[in-house]
């Protein structure tokens, strides 16, 4: 805990109100107020980012508090987390084998890293609200059973015996369970509600299976069929029960019909009903009650996000306020207000942070009210980006030269949509280049001069823009390709230096290069508006696909320890140039004939973690689902199938489907809404503030239209002076899935909501319920 | 056109005016008074069936209208369709081969009884209304083309020439563009409207799988791999290209990737980021476009019928009204509403009419207004049962026997939950006799017990409730159950009959005595309350499944025809019993060594009608689609991809969404939204009245819960007099696809949209583009 890493936002504070003299009070009262000014940051900052915690209020622990949400910290257990869970590549059955001391040493570092954590955690917030909370008592188990397998599995191990390493199972329950982790716990919330209502359904599908079961055993099983391997056809209830399983699946599709088909066409009738109740009807049922669960749950979620933000800035209010308003109402002044910006956003611009005033305060009074205060939070969420229009480098140094008509014309060239038009096409010649033969001396010559072709477009973009505004942060596309074309220029230069020096060639070099010569191919998706539409879809999805990962891997670890201590080495795999007899059959005997050994399935084992995860995606994907269950089944014993159905009930018919829930959701915002119903209320009015700002001449304004390549300035308009300033509501591309979820249901939050929060005191502020799992 | 086929409505109106002398005018106002209310009924019964026929309004013309609707010939026009579709099954290459003049004499009947139903309508409505109409321009087209192939056919066959009959593919068209089929038109204008943007983002999903093929032929062509079967792995691109179409589907999931995993970990990159993108990422995006189209274009479907719906019903007004209330505001009198609503329906019962009136005549005036009697449509689409409660027959015929104390105890009995509780269990134990087998004498023994208990148990609900309530046309369960334990009994009775007489037991009857078994466990569900509630849902959307049913037989009927065309004959099935050598590959050399023969898959072909549908639903169902695929490509020539991947992007691109969008939108009404919202107004109306109407002790009442199995009678309450006629709006279940759209939306719809019917004339009343494809 030392001063350095005390946050930026608290050391400035004390600079700020020792020079700042706005109210000339004595030194006790200084401190006073800026130990109000501390907590009030930390709530505004805590709503703004929606962070939960019911932390003490006196300023040591506020201290501690703004310590424990330090970026570094964040990314110190988080990095702590990855190498905890990367163990498992370490550990037997290892990728890379590491000695016991070695993974153990790393475990208990960790281990103890998130102890630290807990205690500092402990510290910051009351006793008994840190006991209430399940998610603490959840790491501090979790932690403790490590300890406790640790030494177990360490005792044993060293005195010969054969040990688990079991704890490992619960390691991904530390990333659900961290203080950051709120998207992965609403997800994993939002499977919890929506389970017993998920139940219901699979009851009814797996009755529906069983007695389809029961016909088919009753058709099929006196008529001495055989499958295609010779084995009797649907004699036995529980492999009926299976294979129907399995056709849910859709995995065994045709075969498992093929023998009764070509007995008689009629028992098609019993399949294609069987398809169309459990295969189509009961599966589109899982994604319906998946679906509306989650919609439903995930409203009330927000809707209490948006309860705790707003009772969290009345807190922030009540701390600054002072009686000025008519009637005595309390207000707080701008002063003040700047202050506290300062103080959450050390790096916010004075226009900036101007802007924001005028927005809160429209009527120009100086000071605010509590309902202006409140959506302070929602404000600084808003990423304006503020663009200063600066004059090109090359018109300060070369002012004649970059005026002249050679160089006005080519700029107006290159804004023109003619030159995007001839980029487009020179793209896809490239294509067909790409797709030929590369050792053919004209096209590895051609790539030279595709190279020269981008090349020019980058130099030719950023002579007719100024650069700093060519790569600000939010212009994508142009980020892009400087890195890719600059990249593919580096790599072709070494690779032909490699050739022209040693003759030799590196494999791993031409593979990147010739991935980043396809990447360019990409940009072709940008110039059509139909397609940037559905791509910015895509990309605003992102972040919860990022969350949705994080379930993924919890789960699929989970299953993959689980996995590889039930079939390690069970099955072999051997290098295809191996001349070991045992690769025919994996090197288990027993799986000797088997679809599994005959489709040459081998490397998809458990014998490793990431085999294991390769498998357990395999299984996501469903398709040959029996070949890959049947063949681990065939190495262990039939009982093994239940794992192989849990992992399916769990990720295919619950995970896939709260994924597909979650872009219906997120497509259905973004597409058939209205824009404008989409932008908050607060957007709207920074975007009508900067256009009356514009027409009266000021130096703030909207333009900008770089990003979308539809820039068409004439020749005699780029040379007029752009105003110096500009502001801009940040490309809606950059959202994070809070402001989304919140967008999808601002309209169904009542007003009333903010009325309630009217008198903070009544409220139960901390809902251990709702940030935890 | 005799005058028997003449509607029941129409004949009934002539003699209900003549005797019911309500306005004793002279002849001639009186036919003109008969013509108004032919009229008006026309427009209500319209409204009530959502009929948007713009038909001419003189008398002749409204009796041919009537003719035209008439049950009779709306069925005869779907068996002509049926028997025009049906021929597939006779023509070559058929099922069972009929010569060409039999098929080509049954399908002339066919198309001419399609051409006389278009003359019939084209003297219904207005000449230039028939022609603007695309569906009447449709039906004509395709008769007429058939009428040329078969004339073109005819003439080349008997002359010994190659003939196509391609006019085959038209003929589901005309199941489309039928007037009946409203639901199936509205599917397909679902379907196109949805087409535009389906296709952006299909445009970019293929844009995404060509980058992918393009790195995949960079990276894994000059590798030299090979797959199982040993051809060169990743080497041209347009393969590629369908290798990795097909892991869109999934159907060559972890076999497309087993070579590059082989050779190196690393590679699964690659096909991990292919699988998130384009198998989950854009397969969701479709079913999302798909769904939100479809919400939308429905919404205003949906209005829209509800608009002409008010408009037709503002029509009837408007020809029975007359000037009688405050300010002289045009009424309807009860005798005229009355003299309407027993044309309209003529088997309603009085007091059920009377019912209906109160409804809409709340302040007791004898007259309602504009706003009262559009609703009347609503109103009579609404079903409502009348129960008519009688003493139970054997009451009657043994009074004393019926009400002594063990009659009474029996009773008691079989109205307690136990009762059931018993009979679930009785079920269950008959489940495990099923699973076993039937050969053991003590099984089949047993069969007897159990279907004398199942007969006891229907005896004595016989006995306990009236036979006529326990029949009624609602109660689907005692139905089921009696039909099915009934036919139990005399199949096995037939059964054992034959096997005493001459040991000979049809495996036919023993399959059906085997499914009417199994079909008895499905009792079981209705016992729970969960279950009923997703099987109640499952009903429901029953009828639209039925749409769909149609949608897939029109898109199934077009492929298989054209399938037919190019591959009958090339893959042959040769009875498992048969020596031929040929069978090992299907009959054709060019199928050595595939997949396709080896899995045996010979019987998958397109050599009928019936096995081609069976492809194609193998096809749908996506599993193993690139070993069909390639089986028929095999046997003619590798562009017959383009039929496969045609019918996947139609079939399960399209058409499948269509369908899961459906129930989710379905789901998302039936389970989320409270009961009580979902009553419509006027049902509640209804409940409230009945309830009033109970309270006051009159002979009406809501009482029966018979179908939940809840009912809890006690003794002393079961011996009271029941009032002895009931009211009850009939179960949910038996709602029609239209009500339950217009429920859908009904919240949605405005009510201004009916101040703008205020003025009838204003309005474009046909709206062609609306009721036709």
């Amino acid at each position: 805990m030392s001063e350095s890493e005390k946050p930026k936002g608290h050391t400035l504070s004390k600079d700020k109100v020792l020079t700042n003299g706005g109210n000339n009070v004595s030194s006790n009262p200084s401190d006073e107020m800026t130990e109000k000014f501390d907590l009030a940051t930390v709530y505004v900052s805590d709503a703004q980012y929606n962070r939960n915690i019911f932390f003490d209020t006196s300023p040591q622990a506020v201290r501690l508090y703004l310590l424990y949400n330090h970026w570094f910290m964040q990314t110190l257990v988080y990095a702590f987390i990855i190498v905890n869970l990367a163990l498992a590549l370490f550990e037997d059955p290892a990728v890379v084998p590491l000695p016991i001391w070695a993974t153990s040493t790393i475990e208990i570092i960790c281990l103890s890293a998130f102890s630290v954590r807990m205690v500092h955690y402990a510290k910051v917030i009351p006793k008994d609200k840190f006991w209430k909370d399940p998610k603490n008592i959840c790491i501090i188990v979790v932690v403790t059973l490590s300890f406790i397998d640790l030494t177990i599995y360490g005792a044993l191990k060293s005195t010969g015996y054969f040990a688990i390493r079991w704890s490992r199972v619960l390691r991904p329950l530390l990333l659900v369970n961290v203080t950051e982790g709120r998207q992965l716990r609403r997800a994993f919330r939002s499977i919890r509600n929506a389970l017993p209502q998920i139940s219901y359904v699979f009851l009814l599908f797996m009755f529906s299976v069983l007695v389809f079961s029961l016909v088919a055993l009753k058709l099929f099983g006196k008529r001495g069929l055989l499958t295609i391997d010779g084995s009797p056809y649907f004699t036995d209830y529980l492999d009926i029960v299976f294979d129907l399983y399995v056709l849910v699946t859709t995995a065994n599709s045709p075969d498992v019909m093929m023998p009764a088909y070509n007995y008689s066409v009629f028992f098609t009738i019993f399949f294609i009903l069987y398809i169309i109740i459990n295969t189509y009807t009961f599966m589109s049922f899982f994604l319906a009650v998946v679906y509306s669960n989650y919609k439903k749950h995930l409203k009330e979620e927000v809707r209490q996000l948006v309860k705790a933000r707003r009772f969290k800035m009345c807190r922030a209010f009540s701390l600054l306020h002072e009686a000025r308003g008519e009637g005595g109402e309390p207000v707080v002044t701008q002063t003040k207000w700047n202050h506290l910006v300062k103080l959450v956003k050390p790096n916010i611009n004075i226009a900036h942070r101007e802007l924001l005033w005028s927005v809160l305060d429209d009527q120009n009074k100086g000071h605010i009210g509590k309902f202006a205060f409140v959506q302070l939070a929602d404000l600084l969420s808003i990423q304006v980006i503020t663009v200063k229009s600066q004059p090109h480098p090359i018109q300060i140094c070369f002012p004649s030269m970059y005026n002249s008509p050679v160089s006005r014309f080519i700029r107006y060239v290159v804004h023109q949509r003619m030159f995007v038009y001839v980029y487009d096409l020179i793209i896809l010649v490239n294509a067909v280049f790409i797709g030929l033969d590369e050792e053919n001396p004209v096209v590895s010559n051609a790539e030279w001069g595709f190279l020269a072709l981008y090349m020019l477009e980058i130099i030719l973009k950023l002579y007719a823009t100024e650069p700093r505004a060519f790569f600000a942060r939010h212009h994508f596309w142009n980020w892009f390709d400087t890195i890719i074309i600059v990249s593919a220029l580096f790599g072709t230069i070494i690779n032909s230096a490699l050739k022209h020096s040693g003759g030799y060639t590196s494999r791993q070099i031409l593979d990147i290069i010739f991935i980043l010569r396809v990447l360019r191919l990409i940009r072709l998706v940008d110039s059509i508006k139909r397609f940037r539409a559905i791509i910015n879809i895509l990309i605003k999805i992102g972040p919860t696909i990022l969350t949705f990962g994080q379930l993924i891997v919890v789960v699929y670890y989970i299953f993959a320890m689980v996995g590889m201590e039930l079939f390690k080495g069970k099955v072999q795999f051997f290098e295809p140039n191996s001349t070991s007899p045992d690769q025919e059959y994996c090197g288990n005997p027993l799986l000797k004939g088997t679809t599994f050994a005959k489709l040459n399935y081998c490397k998809n084992n458990f014998n490793n973690v990431v085999s294991s995860f390769i498998v357990l995606l395999e299984l996501t994907v469903v398709n040959q689902w029996h070949v890959l269950t049947s063949g681990f089944t065939a190495v262990t014993h039939i009982s093994a199938r239940i794992f192989f159905v849990l992992f399916h009930i769990v990720v295919v018919i619950i995970i896939i489907n709260i994924f597909v829930a979650f872009i219906l959701e997120a497509f259905l915002v973004e597409y058939t809404i209205d824009k404008s119903d989409l932008q908050t209320s607060l957007e709207k009015k920074i975007e009508e503030l900067e256009l009356n700002v514009q027409q009266d001449g000021v130096d703030t304004g909207l333009v900008d239209a770089m990003e979308s390549n539809d820039n068409e300035l004439g020749p005699s308009e780029a040379g007029k002076q752009k105003p110096s300033l500009m502001f801009k509501i940040a490309s809606r591309r950059s959202r994070t899935v809070d402001g989304l979820l919140q967008r999808m249901f601002e309209t169904d939050i009542r007003p009333e909501d903010f009325v309630e929060e009217e008198e903070p005191e009544n409220i139960n502020f901390s809902n251990p319920v709702f940030d935890s799992v």
